[in-house]
């Protein structure tokens, strides 16, 4: 018989530091692919390594300031990462997004543990609805499952987004059954699962896997309609990690033409051939019904996630700042007005974050969601603005940007000379620390992190036509009509 | 000697209800002007009334819904109007929003009540500033009026803006030096104060005024440095309201034609000439280092009560609504996707205005104020959004919002079948119902209340610039070039 | 037997003169009503007046400045007025649009001729193209019409827009038959027709009206697809001119608060009721087939008429720049900043009518159209760059410009000496010619003039969503996939 | 004694096809660097190879397509390259304009030979002006250096912009004086130039360089007022040619990943170190009055050549449009109505040249110079429409743009087959052409054509404030203003 507690033997130290972190990495038999190749140890890769940093970033952040990034959980009775932290009141969700801006300032990209924080507090209210009307047990063993996480202080990836294959079809129309994650199997310990989930955030950097449905589902798609937890490294998972823009900066020599040496974005493509999940880990397995419910909790906890851009912002706001001093034009009111510009819309953002989660209210179960309506124009406005402040920080630094030489031209005894001569900028700045913040502009956006600053926030948690959807059903159009009749002076509705 | 006494004692018996308000205005003897004439009674005149009715609002929600626009107070030792109540917890911010926008939706105007309550907010805490360092007792004068006002539950109304005369010249170089309102002399009872306020808004609407600096000052100005509260039938005030677009529509028969028939706003001119104030209802006098601080802690309030706006936007938003119902052509994709963008547009702003309120912070006196990044970046947004909000809800109505027959074209017996006939929209709909819609969108857009929507949503609690002023304060750039630095691996401040 | 000759003997004497024009006006027994009231002399009507003032500027241009409004035809066989020409090479539809442009900086209004003129282009194609295949004498017919117009030098406006009723419905499914303009009878004389046409720019201030279809029609429609001309004062038509905001303050005495007291535009309602028109003046009865090209050439001919709104836009960026010099801020930044993006929004869509009218081509019949795509990009720009130079307008004029107290109020003794001292901006500047300049960005931003620089810059020629579908049919999509195919490597077509 | 004749021995025979072309570049002894490594063949170097088939476009364009790309010059006295061209008439700039657009079609990315064109029509009239006002005959140089490039058909690099250095100081004040490009030395036979020039635009694909002065300067600069032509492998000059996004997929096996394998741009740094020029290739020495007026003509022709954008948009309206079909989603209306958006803002660009060009003015030397106005607006809107197009194009494409696998993955055995299954779109389409769709767009907007669709469409021949300045200049405020008070009855002038 199967036995669970084997499934977390390798977590019975719990992580604490970012050391513990990259140790924990170590030696797992992953089968992972980067550029066509198979990779043994990603945490020794030199593309894959930055998004690691960025990860352990997470639990830095926790030691070194533990009343932002970390909070006592009832569940695990313990002081645990806020990024496993059910949310039981407003706050939670304040705080939480104040240390996500915090970690985006320090990275300067995804720092990616957010999807599997979004994913627990969706599952957790989602089970105890289950349990509720329908009897079963999902929540008490998704609680078995959080707490053993919390005390691990695991990093869980939340994985949702299907290949979906013909947007026309629904899963069981699907000419490959498989574009759809589904149960294939079921026996006495537990459900076989196949299928694939596309973008995953940190899939690697993971060690364990929360995989969810990823859209409302109708009865004959019941069993596409399953939520379950397994180890990164369970038989039948492979990872093929995605090219990012400028990628391969990280092995093209010194760090300068990287931007952000240290930090970046992973997404992978994860493919499940027949996964086993015990039941132990299964916490939906044919309840159609409560598949949309899931979606649009994660998606409304997630959305309001997106407040770490603004994170991002501070950086490039910062950076396009320094460029603006390194020219000696930091006094010309054309270039002020671009800096306040640029703030203005990254306080935007924050603001509709901020709103979300203070607005939020509790669920049957007790975790505290975001408010709906304002999460999703949180998000909209993440699809919009980083964009023009990207836009914003290129024209503030200069065409430079784009035609500057390499490191290596740099450091060549022919023309490293005439670079430093005739890049210099104002007195006082040595010109490779001008080149530094020019390449750190185009690592936002150009870059390997534009990959996260823009792409990422028009797609992630839904692009920018899934947020139109979910305003138009709050908009309360009824409502509204009712009292411009009033004013207008129509003393009845106009229409039944 | 002077009783102050005897300058309430028209208040001796509390205004309750909306009528009670009405009535309060009635046979006071102020030298208000409107279009050229003396207006004896303003609340019988047919184009300021709407705007007492917007006023008397205020009153029929506290009645109506006590809990969100009443609030006990300490001052006071009563339940109160809440726009007579000193924010002490972040949740006075978020309740007075929430008042105000429902407020918004009610009059689809602006009820004029706000600029008085953000005055009070403002004093509280700047004279006990004063007091605390300079040992006056104005903060004690200030506590008292404002307990006198609550238990009479009158209007304040809130004056600061100064007519400037030339913008670069501070106010004792001006040529005329009652440019800006001053002290110009002072007895043992009191002080006589000359100047100007402009664009005061429901100023003939109110009971009491409170006059405030406009700006910051410097020792030369201390006479300009001047706080105090007059009632509005002091002698040596006179009104002259403004015009407003379409406000005569008001008087062009019956009641389609203008729109909004019942509610509109108000600002008009206040001249003070030698108006004597006693020393019981001087908060300032010449400390002219705290000038700033008022002004900074006004607008801070003020910009944030433009939330009122949202619910200006709800009332548009169904309005255009209507319209499309009415021309059926509700489902088409275009027009869904012009009211989502509307309702993002409108949530955005309600979103930092919350923001602001949620992270509002007390301040020496226990006043909380809101966080002036978060207000300055909504009141932003307000000078925008409700532009494209308004062109949108024109692009949807169509071009008979400014093509349309007036009411008496559709009274008159040749013409009116005419109308009827050819100005007929889906089936069951009403002409006439359809027409009253369109004029509603005529007055948020280009009509009597677009004044309002639009042009006050600019300049109100300070212009664009004001803002971009106050946003470029609290950047912080220091603070975000070191994070830009600190990725880019530059060791050290790349300037001193 | 129906004698032509007498329709036109009123006409004998060319029109030369603005003074002629006005004079062509009186005496005419049109049956119009304003306000609920029939109008028997509209020349001489306050409120109407402003509108005949500015077609008179027509006349008043080609008098004074006969190279830019004048022109010889081929037709006329005579020098004749610039609105009354079919263009036969593109650099009559350049300076077609430079003379717009003057008109519109001279006017600060809509002149209203451009309709007739635009369906003047229109007709003589589309009725060279019925003759062409159907062997019909519609041209010819056409032709005689349009000699004798230009010879007389009258106003001819052009009639479009039908009422429509249920949109989701074509003409003769209509529960009204009227609500599209049709023929109800013919006889050997010529037809009667029935119906009403709405949005009806200049009206009253035309001498002859085109009535065309308003959309693309099938053959069950016949009866709907039918062109004429009528004199506006034959029997059967009625006019009912629409209110416009702020329109009686032509009436509120002086000149001062109407913002631009000479000149206003005018829509009016025409209803047809069995309007004969003598087989002479039709120029298509029937031909269902030719409606869809009708209506896409004469909206390809006016939408780049929209060229006017920059000859407006041109007195807005003046006024704001005045406002800005009285209030002694010129020198700003961010106010130059203003007037440079206001310069270049107004200057784009100069640009792309421009740009219309060059890149037009010669159709069957000689006459030359505007570029089909780029006309439509023109007005499309036209739906959205006014509204946000008005908004900049409003920005740099201040909040006076909705608060300002009227021009009574500036003569009365008590309180016009405290508006002189309040109101005076910088040294040397009157303080009435800053309110009057003030008035004026009220009149174009949220006055009477906004109806025609706002409202009908949106709807006029086709709403936005009208030309978004313009553009979808002419954005060559397969050209640009296989362009994309072809540089991204994909050999053959994706698609069949 | 110096000869001229040996310079251009090279060039003996015409270059005509895109080969010949290559094979020009073959065997010169360039100091070319890249990554810190000295290129000694850049036509077999892969990363540099695309940018210089995109200028090999300019020669294959002019075979096939002699009508749109070639032209008969008086110069010359034969049919030329356009690229070689000067002006004479509108349609020459009008012609110029359409084979930009086709060229920008046809290689996604910049090709490179505008910066020379533009520079020979500066040059041109400005060396006129010269001579006519100082009896100098650089005109008859530059005419029989034009006249022997037009007939060698050879590419020209325009050199303008100087490092700069302190912004804030003219070239003379300078800590280094090389830091704008100046003549050190002159001799019986030439002057001799030392400095660099930033950012130039296909400067290793170039044959002969004209160096020009970036700004306008004053008497004590006029060693810096130089104009001049010289080989690419003149003795002193050399290149760093700079990093882009990207530029090493064309190393990483495959032709999938780069996106855009074929085609790509260029921009390097260019040392002079006393470069010797002989007379003969003089255009300017000294005369610094008329530095301005070459920068400005100069950038004026160069901002409207930005048209060539206004292709690049055209691929990636094909590309999102051919994701969308390949995604099933191809009828969505928000999904059309994106592309019409995309459409619109790329036809508006080319309005804005095209109008420009139409209205090109004659200088005294007979070349045709584009509306200085207009060009300036075009350009302004190239600075922000392509980054809406490209947000635009992306939210179409969906998040695998930026985390799909690598072509190597799709040729691993192991997960190939994975890639294939689970990367299918709608059926019909063949994974891998889905795949390089999303790569094109991946590759113009956050991949190595992006510098040229998004950075260089910002700096390119100047950034935004530039085109503000001149917009600024050209505006005519003082006839807005008159304008303004004739309408709003102000009399006189309000200000001197």
């Amino acid at each position: 018989m199967f036995d669970v507690q084997t499934l977390w033997a390798d977590f019975a130290r719990p992580i604490v530091s970012a050391d513990d972190y990259l140790n924990s990495l170590r030696g797992r038999q992953m089968n992972v692919y980067f550029r066509g190749e198979r990779v043994l140890e990603p945490v020794e890769h030199p593309v894959i390594r930055p998004s690691i940093n960025a990860m352990a970033e997470t639990y830095r952040l926790a030691t070194e300031r533990p009343e932002l990034a970390s909070v006592r959980s009832e569940i695990g009775g313990c002081q645990i990462n806020r990024f496993l932290h059910v949310a039981t009141k407003p706050n939670d969700l304040v705080a939480k997004q104040e240390m996500q801006r915090e970690l985006g300032r320090r990275t300067g990209t995804c720092f990616q543990r957010c999807v599997g924080l979004d994913a627990i507090g969706a599952c957790h209210s989602v089970t105890f609805d289950i349990d509720a009307e329908r009897g079963t047990d999902y929540h008490k063993r998704f609680i078995a499952f959080v707490r053993r996480a919390q005390v691990a202080n695991i990093v869980i990836g939340g994985a949702m987004t299907d290949p979906k294959g013909d947007r026309s079809k629904p899963p069981h129309q699907q000419a490959d059954l498989d574009l759809f994650l589904r149960v294939v199997r079921r026996d006495d310990n537990g459900i076989y699962v196949c299928g694939a989930k596309m973008h995953q955030t940190g899939a690697v950097n993971s060690h364990w896997l929360i995989f969810m449905p990823t859209m409302r589902m109708t009865e004959v798609d019941r069993d596409w309609a399953v939520v379950g937890a397994v180890p990164v490294d369970a038989p039948g998972l492979t990872y093929v990690i995605g090219r990012q823009t400028n990628d391969t900066r990280a092995v093209d020599g010194g760090d300068l033409d990287a931007g952000n040496a240290r930090f970046a974005g992973q997404e992978a493509l994860i493919v499940f051939d027949e996964v086993f999940v015990p039941y132990d880990h299964v916490f939906m397995d044919g309840e159609w019904a409560y598949a949309a419910s899931l979606v649009e909790r994660f998606t409304t906890y997630h959305r309001s996630s997106y407040v770490c851009k603004t994170g991002l912002g501070d950086v490039l706001i910062g950076a396009a700042a320094a460029a603006a001093e390194h020219n000696g034009v930091e006094a010309a009111s054309h270039i002020k007005d671009k800096l306040v510009e640029m703030t203005h819309l990254n306080e935007t953002i924050y603001s509709c974050c901020l709103a979300a989660a203070f607005r939020s209210k509790p669920m049957a179960s007790g975790a505290y969601l975001n408010d709906e309506m304002l999460s999703n124009v949180a998000k909209h406005n993440v699809t919009r603005f980083p964009f023009e402040i990207a836009r914003l920080a290129q024209d503030i630094a200069g065409g430079l940007v784009v035609t500057m030489p390499s490191e290596k031209d740099l450091q060549n005894n022919e023309i490293g000379p005439l670079i430093r001569k005739f890049l210099q900028g104002k007195s006082g700045v040595e010109t490779i620390d001008r080149m530094r913040i020019l390449r750190l502009i185009e690592n936002l956006t150009i870059g390997r992190n534009a990959v996260g600053y823009l792409t990422e926030s028009l797609h992630g948690a839904g692009s920018p036509q899934a947020q139109r959807i979910q305003i138009a059903r709050g908009m309360r159009l009824e409502d509204k009509k009712a009292r411009a009749r009033s004013l207008a002076g129509v003393s009845e509705p106009t229409s039944p």
